[in-house]
C-alpha cells in the first residue's frame, strides 16, 4: 500500500494519527539538519517534517524539486499553521521515507507563472499540466462533462456512441479521411459532427439523444482552432424550436450553477439575427454592456423593415459619407475627455489590415453640453447633436463613426465597439451574459457559384410557414444582381444560436424531416439526384419510413470550458492540444510511416 | 407543442385528462367504423380509440404501420383492460389528429422476431434500431455507461479526452493512419488505446483518470470484432496490483447492481495463469461449471511445479498416448450412458479443422461402478479406474480424453470442455461468474524472430522481485531450442484479467515507470535506442521527471454490454456497427474519395 491519505486530507482531528503518503516534492526548505519538505499530489499540499535522524540519509541521497516519496510518520499539530492551507494546521513527523522515483530539473518552473514558453510548455506537456493553472482547467472540463451529463440524463436523453470512421460528404469543411485497407482504393472519412447519425436515431425512435464527442475538422487553423474537437451534440424528436431554447438554456444554467455555483435566474434574452446584425453588427453580440451601434446609412435592401436615418447625415457635402455604402456609430460612454493621442491611436486601431477602415471620425459630446467633432468642419453643432442623440451618446460620450462598404463596415463598428469595451473594462471575466440569436437566413448567395449555399447546414428546416416558399420556387438565380429579390433569399431558418459574453457557445435547428422537402434543399444547393442518392441516400431513405419532427443544438464543448474558466483561448482546457500547424509537438505527430504500411494500404506520396 | 405525455406515461390517475400524443402507429385494428390504434415511442405504447366521427378522414388518408401521427384526447378507463402493458388500463378517445409523416412498408418487420436477415437489417439500421430487442441492447449500454461513470466518479476519477490522431507506432496491431493535408508526407494514426496518454496523465499527478473511449485496430475482422470499439480505459496511481483489483472488482459489482440487479457478494476468485492453463486449458476459463482439465501427460518444462501422472498411462503399447506431447482428460457429468452415436459425434467435432484433432477416446463410468472404454483393449479396468478417479468422475459420468501437440491439444480440451457445457445447458445466460487471472508470463517468445514479444504490451511492469532478473540479464536468446531456460522465459507480468462467464472483458497491468526498465524493455522486444527514441522518447522523456508507480485497465465496453445483455455477439449492442469486411452497409462506406481530395493530400492510388 502505497499510501493511507493523500496530501489534501489530513486535518488536526487526525493528529498522533500514523499515516502514509506519497507525492511529489514541491519544496524543500533546510534549517540546520531538519527539513522541511511540501509534499504534493492531485488533492492538495502536505508539511513533512524531516528530523535530524533522517540527515544522513539525506545528504547520501538529496531530495530535489518533483522527486516522488512515500514518508511513514504521524500527524503532529504545528506550532506555525498556516491559514492558506486546508492541511496547513498539521505535519508529518516522518519517521521512514522512500525515494520512489527522482526527477531531472524541469526545463521551466513547475508553478502558475512559469517561465516556459508556448513551444517549452507543448514538448513537455506532461509537466505543463502539472501546473496548478492548467490543472483547474482540466477540473473545470470534467465538471461541466459531468454536469451536463446529469442534466441530460435526469431529462431523459441517452448517451449513444456514433460511429468514427463513416463516409466521405465534404460540405463545407474538409473532411479528415483514412485510407481501408480491406477495402483497398476506398477511403473512410472522420465525422465533422454526428448530424446525420443523431437524426436517423430519430427516425429510429431514440426520442432524446446525447453524446460528448469529438468531432474532425481539416481546416487551416486560425488561432484557437483544433483539427480535433469536442461537442456536446443533442438532439431531440417531437419538439419545436421553443421546446429546445428552454431544454437547453436549463442545461446551461445547470452548468453555470455546478461548475461556478452561479445561479443563472434572469430571463436568457433572445433577439433575432437581425435584430443582432443592427443593434451590434454581429451575429453574436457581447451584451454585457450596452454601447448598440447606430445606423447612420445602410442599404436598405439588407433591413427592409427598418427606418432610416440617413437624414441626419445628408444635406452637407461631406464626400466620405455620401460616398459610403454604409456610415455606423457608437456612443462610447464617459470618453468624450480623449485626448488627440487617444482618437489618433484608434484611428490606427480602424486602419490597420484586420479591420480595414479608411478612417475614424468622432463627436465628443462633452460635459457642458457642447460638441467637438472631427468633422467641425462638414456639420452644424445641431447636426453634431443629432447624430449624437442617435448614437444614445449622453454628455460626457465619445460617439465614433465609420463609413464604407457595408460588410467591411459593420464587421469594424462590431470589433470596435468589442476592442473599446475590452479597455473599459466592460467585459468582466466574472459576468456571464447568455444571449439566444434566432431567425437567421436559411441561405447565404455566393457570388462566385451564383448559387445558394446552407448558412447552418443542409439539414435545418425553414421557418414552418415558408416551406411552401421553398417547394413552390425554383431555386436558380436567374438574375444575379438581383438576388436579394429571389425568393428564397428571405427564407428565414428554424435556426438558433446560444451566446455567451460575445462567443457563440451553441448552435443549432429544427431539422428536415420530409424527404421532399430535403431534396429541395439539396438541390439548391446545386446537388443533382445521383449526388444526393450517394452522399445522402440513406438519410433521404430514412425518411421515407415514418420520420418524427426533430431537432437539436450542439455546444462547442472546449470553448465553453473555457469560457466558463474565465479565458478565451481553448487549448489550455485540452489535455493534449495541437498547435497552429496542426502538429503535437510532444510526440512529434504527424510522422513519416513505414513502407510497409503505404502497401498494405496500397496508396503511395504524390508531393507537389 | 407536440405532445403534453409521452405513450408510456398515462394511467388510470388520469382518467379524463385532455392530452396530446405523438409516437409511431405500431398496430391497426379495426372494428367497423371505429379503429383501434397502438401508439408507439421510445417510453411505450397506448391504445387509441378512433370513433366513426373520424371514419371519413381515415378513410381519405388511411394510417399504415408506422406512420407518424399526432392525436388530442381524453383519457379514458378501457373496459378490455390489458395487464401486460403498463399504460394497459387506459385509452385514449381521439379528438382530433394529424399525420406528421407517413411511411413506407418497410423492408422487414419492426418485431422481436423479424424476418430480416442480417443484410437486411444493416443496410435499414434506422429501422432495425426500432425492433425492442435491439433498443433494449442500447439501453443497457447506456445503463452500463451510466454506471460506470458514477463509480469510477464517487472514488475520484476524473474523465479526461486524450487525443485521437496521433502518432504511428505499430506494435502488434495494424494502425488506422490520416494523411495530414497540412503536413503533406506525413500522417496521424487513429489510437489503438490511449495507453501512453493515461500514463504520462499519471506522471502528470492527475492521479484517477478514465475514458469511455473509441479506439482502432486495422485488423483482419474475426467474427464479432469491430474496426472501432469502445473502452472503459482507467488509470491509477500510488498503487499496487491488489489496490487495483479491489477498485475494479467494485466497478462490475456496481454495475451488475444497477444494471441488472444482482448483488454480486461472493468473493471474486482469482487464478494464475499456470492453474488457468493447467486445470482449464485456456487463460478465461468459465467457472460457472466445474468440468476441470485433468493433465494425465504433459511437457514438464511448461508447468515446472506441477505433479506428473503420465504413470497412469504409462506401462502399456497404445501409441496414441505413447507419441502424444500432451494427454489429457475431462469427465463430463451424468452423461456416461451416451450412445455409440453420441460419442461419434463427439470425435467428429473434435475431427473439424478449428480443433485439429485425430480422435477421442473416452472412459464411460458406469452408474454400477464399472467401466466401459474405447481404449479397452489397451488398459485393465483398474487403469480405467485410476484415470476416471484422476479426472474426477463419479459413477455416472463421461470421461472423455485428448492427444496430440502441447498447444493444439489444449486448445482442443479447452473447447471440448465448452461446447459439452453449452449442450448440457451449464453456461446459463442469466448467471454471471467473475474471475481474475493473475500472473501472466511477462513474455512470449517469437519462433520465427527468435525472440521476446510483450504478452500484454510494452508498458507491463515485470513481478517488482523480478525486476532485478530482467534488468541484469541480457534479452538476447543465444540457444533457440532451449529458449524456455533463458531467465526472461520465467519472468511473470504484474498483470491481470478479469474474465466474466469465459471471456476477457478487461485487462490491465502495473506499469514501468523507470526509465532503465521501459529501455529493457524495449531492447527485449528488440527496439534499438533510436527507434526507442523516434517512438517513444516523450515517453522515456516523461520517466526523467518523477514518475510515479501507477497501473490501470481497460474494459471492452461493447463485449461488457453483450455479456450483460445475455449474447455474446457484440453487433447489436453498437448502434451503427460494421461487417466482417469493416463496412458500413448503410452509409456505403468507405467511398472513394474526389481528385481534390487526393490532390491536397498529396497522396494517389497505388492498386496492385
Amino acid at each position: 500500500m502505497y499510501r493511507s491519505h493523500t496530501c489534501g486530507e489530513l486535518r488536526l482531528a487526525d493528529n498522533q494519527k500514523e499515516v502514509t503518503l506519497s507525492g511529489w516534492v514541491q519544496t524543500i526548505r533546510k534549517f540546520g539538519s531538519i527539513s522541511f519538505v511540501d509534499l504534493r499530489d492531485r488533492y492538495g499540499i502536505t508539511q513533512l517534517l524531516f528530523s535530524e535522524n533522517h540527515h544522513p540519509q539525506l545528504e547520501a541521497n538529496p531530495l530535489g524539486r518533483e522527486f516522488v516519496l512515500q514518508v511513514k510518520g504521524i500527524v503532529n499539530e504545528r506550532s506555525n499553521k498556516n491559514p492558506q492551507l486546508p492541511t496547513g494546521d498539521i505535519e508529518i513527523a516522518v519517521s521512514s521515507f522512500s525515494i520512489l522515483n527522482k526527477s531531472a530539473v524541469p526545463p521551466f518552473t513547475i508553478q502558475d507563472d512559469t517561465d516556459g514558453g508556448d513551444d517549452l510548455r507543448m514538448k513537455y506537456r506532461y509537466l505543463d499540466l502539472r501546473r496548478n493553472a492548467v490543472k483547474k482547467n482540466l477540473e473545470i472540463r470534467y465538471s461541466v462533462n459531468r454536469s451536463a451529463r446529469n442534466y441530460l440524463h435526469e431529462n431523459n436523453f441517452m448517451d449513444i456512441e456514433t460511429p468514427f470512421l463513416i463516409k466521405s460528404t465534404p460540405e463545407g469543411a474538409r473532411d479528415f479521411v483514412v485510407p481501408s485497407r480491406m477495402n483497398a482504393g476506398q477511403f473512410y472519412a472522420l465525422p465533422q459532427s454526428p448530424q446525420t447519425f443523431k437524426q436517423l436515431l430519430m427516425v429510429s425512435g431514440y426520442d432524446r439523444y446525447y453524446q460528448i464527442v469529438k468531432c474532425f475538422r481539416d481546416e487551416d487553423l486560425r488561432a484557437d482552432r483544433q483539427p480535433e474537437f469536442t461537442q456536446i451534440d443533442c438532439e431531440m424528436s417531437f419538439v419545436e424550436q421553443e421546446d429546445i431554447l428552454q431544454m437547453f438554456e436549463g442545461l446551461v444554467k445547470r452548468i453555470f450553477k455546478d461548475v461556478k455555483n452561479i445561479d443563472y435566474t434572469e430571463i436568457v434574452q433572445r433577439m433575432t439575427w437581425e435584430e443582432a446584425m443592427w443593434n451590434y453588427g454581429n451575429d453574436k453580440p457581447d451584451i454585457r454592456f450596452n454601447m448598440q451601434v447606430c445606423n447612420l446609412k445602410f442599404p436598405a435592401h439588407t433591413f427592409p423593415t427598418k427606418e432610416s436615418l440617413s437624414a441626419l447625415i445628408e444635406g452637407v457635402a461631406f464626400p466620405v459619407f455620401d460616398n459610403a455604402e454604409t456610415v455606423v456609430a457608437i456612443a462610447v460612454p464617459g470618453c468624450s475627455e480623449y485626448s488627440r493621442k487617444q482618437t489618433d491611436e484608434l484611428t490606427e486601431w480602424v486602419k490597420r489590415p484586420q479591420i480595414g477602415m479608411k478612417g475614424l471620425a468622432f463627436i465628443k459630446c462633452n460635459a457642458d453640453g457642447s460638441f467637438k467633432s472631427s468633422m467641425d468642419k462638414f456639420y452644424s453643432e445641431e447636426k453634431l447633436k443629432a447624430m449624437a442623440a442617435a448614437a444614445g451618446a449622453k454628455p460626457g460620450d465619445l460617439v465614433l463613426l465609420l463609413a464604407g462598404a457595408e460588410e467591411r463596415t459593420r464587421k469594424a463598428i462590431s470589433d470596435l465597439r468589442l476592442y473599446l469595451a475590452q479597455t473599459l473594462g466592460l467585459r468582466k471575466n466574472d459576468e456571464f451574459k447568455l444571449l439566444w440569436v434566432i431567425d437567421f437566413p436559411l441561405f447565404e448567395y455566393d457570388e462566385e457559384g451564383n448559387r445558394w449555399v446552407a448558412r447552418h447546414h443542409p439539414f435545418t428546416s425553414p421557418k414552418p410557414d415558408q416551406i411552401a416558399t421553398m417547394i413552390n420556387n425554383n431555386p436558380a438565380i436567374e438574375n444575379a444582381a438581383e438576388y436579394l429579390k429571389h425568393p428564397y433569399a428571405s427564407i428565414k431558418a428554424n435556426a438558433y444560436d446560444m451566446v455567451l459574453n460575445g462567443n457563440e457557445i451553441g448552435g443549432g435547428s429544427i431539422r428536415i424531416f420530409q424527404r421532399e422537402l430535403q431534396e429541395k434543399m439539396f438541390a439548391a444547393l446545386g446537388m443533382d439526384a445521383e449526388e444526393q442518392q450517394h452522399k445522402f441516400g440513406f438519410l433521404l431513405g430514412a425518411f421515407e419510413y415514418g420520420a418524427p419532427p426533430h431537432g437539436g443544438i450542439a455546444f462547442g464543448f472546449d470553448r465553453l470550458c473555457a469560457l466558463l474558466g474565465g479565458s478565451e483561448g481553448i487549448r489550455d482546457f485540452i489535455a493534449f492540444p495541437k498547435n497552429n500547424s496542426g502538429r503535437d509537438v510532444m510526440l512529434d505527430a504527424p510522422s513519416t510511416i513505414d513502407d510497409k504500411q503505404f502497401e498494405e494500404l496500397q496508396i503511395k506520396l504524390n508531393l507537389k
